[in-house]
């Protein structure tokens, strides 16, 4: 079936294409038919899920787009194996949707995940904010049957628990943005919901070094949360104005917590002014309405908004919160703070309009250089795509050296020796 | 400095071979060197870090063996980071003594571990008790330092909590058993020692169906245990026998379990017939006897023992426990199980002597076939090293494609043109 191409323009992340040609796909079959033509041909192919990403993994200017979207079936659950077998096109939400009655989850939960496909997250290797205990999308990923360039189609890896056969070639596709072929089926790990009971701490701050200063804590006092997230005061300024919801101080940290760890906790807030602690779901749903509001309520404080993706050690979290302050003054842009803090993973959001885009995408580049002269990522879980390919490479070449870059510019051409997947996205 | 390769002819699985030269490296740039030397002359290289493998792996038949265990330094540890940088020669336990009294711990933990190295586990992704929780080597291991085929030392991946920059090359090296590039360094993830109290428990059963039932309904249950073990009627007579180990009935499960699931542990051990629960650490180190003696006990039946590694899915096990009871009646081969039965990964041990090593090697072919026609997987923890590469290899095809396999040599071609670094290891 063919797609209108326009309807796949543009991304969350404002970065636009336009295919040639969309083929929204019934089946493996489909998929395996549209690399055949396009590998004959040199066509270009983008694989598309939801278009949920915001760095341009999904966008294209002319070749074929492979929209997903319609393959959307979870194949078989074994409560026995703690397995799920979803086609790629599900969306992530919908797997916890038919978990929870059962009494088992899958963790990562990327903003998007009421929308994003597993296909793209798998793709995409998303996170979330449950990562900073259960890890990333790498973690759960057991096997992925996919489509090669070539028009193969494999099943790579392994649907149990433990596989040392071969190489891992598994999570070389988890995060490969499209670049090796297109994944068609995922099988994920799943775990029980857990036994313990978890309570929800929302804590207020008066000075915004307070808040790296007890997350550094937390780490120094071995807490592990289940979520551990932050917003600034201008976010929480934000949620004041278009959302009407009543904060506190400069800052917060919302951090879901086992019973068992609670008291641990409460010691190492003693620096805030302001700690509620909710017990029930409806409380919970309650303190955890700051969080969900937070992107909105950025977003309605100028035209543009970029929500970037650094990753610091947790050690180094006082120096990039001021390192942002600092660019904010030089370059006259806002950028709010959100973030899994307790994975040192920053969501700063850089807000703009037409006037200061220039500044903002120097406050960008001045802000992703420093974190990988720090010894950070430009990317957590939002991906290289096309946003971040020159950073991505020189943040290799400064940690890695060049022959790491160009290993995987080899493994690259032996996955796609014609070029034809997902050009100019990722590092290859 | 040159070693004496009498001494690196034999691994703990009885694979034999005897290099031509052996380089005990101090540093990085012995190994470089030794590489650059190699490769100019196509001499083949092996890594060997403790000689515990039990498939070959780190045997080699002429050519340099490069001997990593005096690098042996714990490099750096961060409590904030929740990150540990070692030398690849480090002994695995000896991280978790360095960790325990700073409170953290790393949880994968080979039956080796007590002698085993960082880099031979990193190599090997190895697993142990654990890891029915907490994943093996390969979920732990965030960036090495290599030194590729060609002499260049980079550093693969970013000990970074979270990173998606270019491709996961890391999870190429965790199991690629010296066949891409030596390991010189680890940075490995470490976690908090729990906050909830874990208790001990031992169960007897009656009849073996009700052991693999029970496993069953545990999963089924979504109990979730630290340690889930299996000891069959032969483990427990061997213990009677050789350490005077009080047992009953015809096998136990060792689980460790947090406190807060323990009531759903025990309404699902119902078929036992006998539970004994520890509390505290002496209570638990006399639970833990039987399983922690019971390889000896096993070892001293008979003259050679082979530590099988199958794994299948849980769903599997009443099946698996069947074929390897038929097979041990075709073939007059004793196989005592051992096994970390909660993630499906089993260790029947293959007993046998002078007069019955080609029935045992039938017993073994035949057993590891029946568990890839199932779905399983022919290693879980050991590796493939010289081994499994045959059954290993027909894995693949069976489960993956030709394609894969083929994937797979070319990377090697893509790390070790030349085809020095650890020949006739893993499947490529």
């Amino acid at each position: 079936m063919l797609g209108d191409p326009e309807k796949y323009a543009e991304d969350m992340g404002y970065f636009k294409g336009k295919p040639e040609a969309v083929v929204i796909a019934r089946g493996v079959e489909d998929v395996r038919k549209t690399l055949e033509i396009a590998r004959e041909k040199a066509i270009k192919v983008t694989p598309w899920g939801k278009g949920t990403s915001v760095t341009g993994a999904a966008i294209t200017n002319g070749g074929i787009l492979i929209d997903l979207s319609n393959m959307n079936k979870i194949l078989e659950f074994s409560d026995e194996d703690w397995t799920i077998h979803v086609e790629a096109g599900v969306v992530l939400d919908d797997i916890n949707k038919f978990l929870k009655p059962r009494g088992f989850f899958f963790p990562p939960d990327p903003a998007s995940s009421f929308m994003c496909s597993v296909g793209g997250a798998t793709s995409e290797g998303s996170g979330g904010m449950h990562c900073v205990k259960y890890g990333t999308m790498k973690d759960w990923v057991l096997a992925v049957k996919v489509v090669l360039p070539n028009g193969e189609v494999v099943k790579i890896g392994e649907p149990l628990q433990k596989n040392r056969v071969g190489y891992d070639l598994v999570h070389l596709m988890v995060g490969s943005e499209g670049t090796l072929g297109i994944i068609t089926e995922v099988w994920l790990k799943v775990i029980p919901i857990p036994d313990y009971k978890v309570l929800r701490v929302l804590a207020f701050f008066n000075k915004e070094d307070d808040i790296s200063r007890t997350i550094i804590n937390l780490r120094k006092n071995r807490i592990q949360p289940e979520i551990a997230e932050y917003m600034d005061s201008k976010v929480l300024e934000a949620l004041k104005k278009s959302f009407n919801i009543e904060t506190e101080g400069v800052g917060a940290l919302l951090i879901d917590i086992p019973e068992f760890s609670l008291e641990k906790l409460k010691e190492s807030l003693h620096n805030s002014i302001l700690v509620k602690i909710a017990e029930n779901e409806d409380e919970k749903e309650e303190l955890y309405k700051a969080r969900s509001f937070a992107y909105l309520a950025i977003k309605a404080t100028s035209k543009y908004s970029m929500s970037e993706d650094i990753v610091v050690p947790v050690s180094k979290l006082p120096k990039v919160f001021k390192k942002i302050r600092e660019l904010e003054g030089k370059y006259q842009i806002s950028s709010p703070i959100l973030g899994h803090i307790g994975d040192g993973n920053l969501h700063p959001v850089i807000t703009y309009d037409d006037d200061s885009k220039d500044r903002a995408m120097e406050f960008f580049k001045e802000l992703c250089e420093y974190v990988i002269d720090e010894g950070g990522s430009v990317t957590g879980e939002h991906g290289v795509g096309i946003q971040k390919r020159e950073l991505a490479i020189e943040q290799i070449k400064k940690h890695n050296g060049d022959e790491v870059l160009r290993l995987m510019k080899k493994i690259k051409d032996v996955f796609d020796d014609k070029g034809i997947m997902n050009p100019t996205k990722q590092v290859v």
